[in-house]
């Protein structure tokens, strides 16, 4: 049974998103009785943060072509400094200066989300396949459903981020759109609003007047061969959500104002009823 | 009535302190069934990560001749980024390694530590008084005894870190041992253990021999005396958790193997009954 009181927000980490903007709408309306849950990422100042401590970003290429970041030791801990640190705690105060109650936690807290640690990634390097074992990349499998409504029952707005936590308690870096997409399902949330710094799928990316409008459940999966290299990750878990029961799914602009309110009015790409 | 299963470990954040064997020895501790809260610190991190950002420390000596640390905008968001992300994270993981559902938790979040920011500090610079203004810092009045009881009773261990929030939500620097005794007071914990890179108050600083070991809680306003400059606080905190209902505050060495286990057994200094 969707539980149409509450809304599962997804906002990116891309450096032209305004998070001011986004906290000021989430504020506005949760003071209007509705309840939500945030997400959010980090990679636009994790990529900074990373270079100027001398340990910049590495990126793997799988045999298929998709690219994902390489997770070491160090890039974990420095990942924790701009996710759960600077951006999550950055978040919450920005809430909290709007009156909202915001409680920032990681997926490794509380273990809100659980999932297996990849074991080893293929990867392609100089031509040649070469196995990583030394990463700390994983997915969501499991939420924390009890500790999340005991936050929302008390009148609190949790604020989540990667890292998850992989079965044996170790620090995993996840999608977090994948992981927003396990939330939203596992509490039951009616609708999952994904915002970033484009106004939603493309039908050619990146030209923006070709925005597709609309998308029934049935078909979200054929759209996978549109979405662009970022997308993709967003569509599959727009169709993990749809098939776990959430209602609908929406691709909007973080980059407008009041971009929550906006999506919910159904600018952007809508994908489900 | 004090709450003789709960105790609250405050371990600071010494670079010569490991978090390894303090989360091992809580992990026994709270497997035994013990209930516990941990707050720590993250001062020595702090310096090297803000250093090597290029927005090194700096400290403020006021007229009195106490010093602390200069937390001007950027130096928050660092902050934030060492105490929040690497340092709180990082001992959560540990926690969850060894089978402990650790939550991860700062001040700001949920408002579990709140206050009065000082509008304006007065500080001492080349033999001259001068008035700073855009400085974060702060002090706990109040305590989310609520979110924190109902984190304990659905079996969660919250390990708590500045910053905390001010009444009009703005984070702030607080004083990690005085929030700690603000803790322990608030939710009437019986004990509360000190851990840091001494073996507890020195009659003579640094002379580890000059270990005063029982000072009743009657007497522990003129030891503020015998404290050094980073001990003064401690002596505060435990001062103001005698008076909330604690009934004892112990100062320990958090070098040692299991230095919880031989806080609890008396090693250091015992204040109070």
């Amino acid at each position: 049974m969707p539980d149409a009181s509450l809304v599962v927000v997804k906002v990116g980490g891309g450096a032209d998103i305004d998070l001011g903007a986004v906290t000021a709408d989430i504020a506005t309306f949760w003071r209007e009785g509705h309840r939500l849950i945030l997400v959010h990422g980090g990679a636009a100042t994790l990529n900074d943060v990373a270079t100027r401590l001398g340990h910049p970003p590495e990126f793997l290429t799988s045999p298929s072509g998709h690219v994902s970041r390489r997770t070491d030791r160090r890039t974990l801990e420095i990942f924790e400094m701009v996710y759960c640190g600077q951006v999550n705690k950055g978040i919450v105060e920005r809430l909290q200066r709007h009156g909202v109650n915001a409680v920032g936690l990681s997926g490794l807290d509380g273990r809100i989300w659980e999932g297996p640690r990849k074991d080893t990634i293929r990867a392609v390097k100089d031509g040649r396949q070469v196995v990583v074992r030394d990463d700390y990349t994983g997915k969501v499998e499991r939420v924390n459903v009890t500790l999340l409504r005991s936050l929302l029952d008390a009148g609190l707005l949790p604020v989540l981020t990667p890292p998850a936590a992989s079965y044996d308690g170790t620090a995993i870096n996840v999608d977090g759109d994948r992981a927003a997409a396990q939330t939203a399902l596992a509490l039951g949330a009616e609708t999952l609003v994904i915002l970033s710094n484009v106004p939603g799928l493309l039908e050619r990316f990146p030209d923006e007047a070709s925005l597709i409008r609309r998308i029934p459940a049935a078909e979200v999966a054929r759209f996978m061969a549109v979405a662009e290299e970022r997308m993709k990750k967003k569509v599959l878990g727009a169709q993990e959500a749809l098939e776990g029961g959430v209602l609908r799914v929406i691709f909007a602009d973080a980059r407008v104002p009041q971009p929550v309110r906006q999506a919910l009015a159904g600018k952007g790409t809508v994908i489900g009823d």
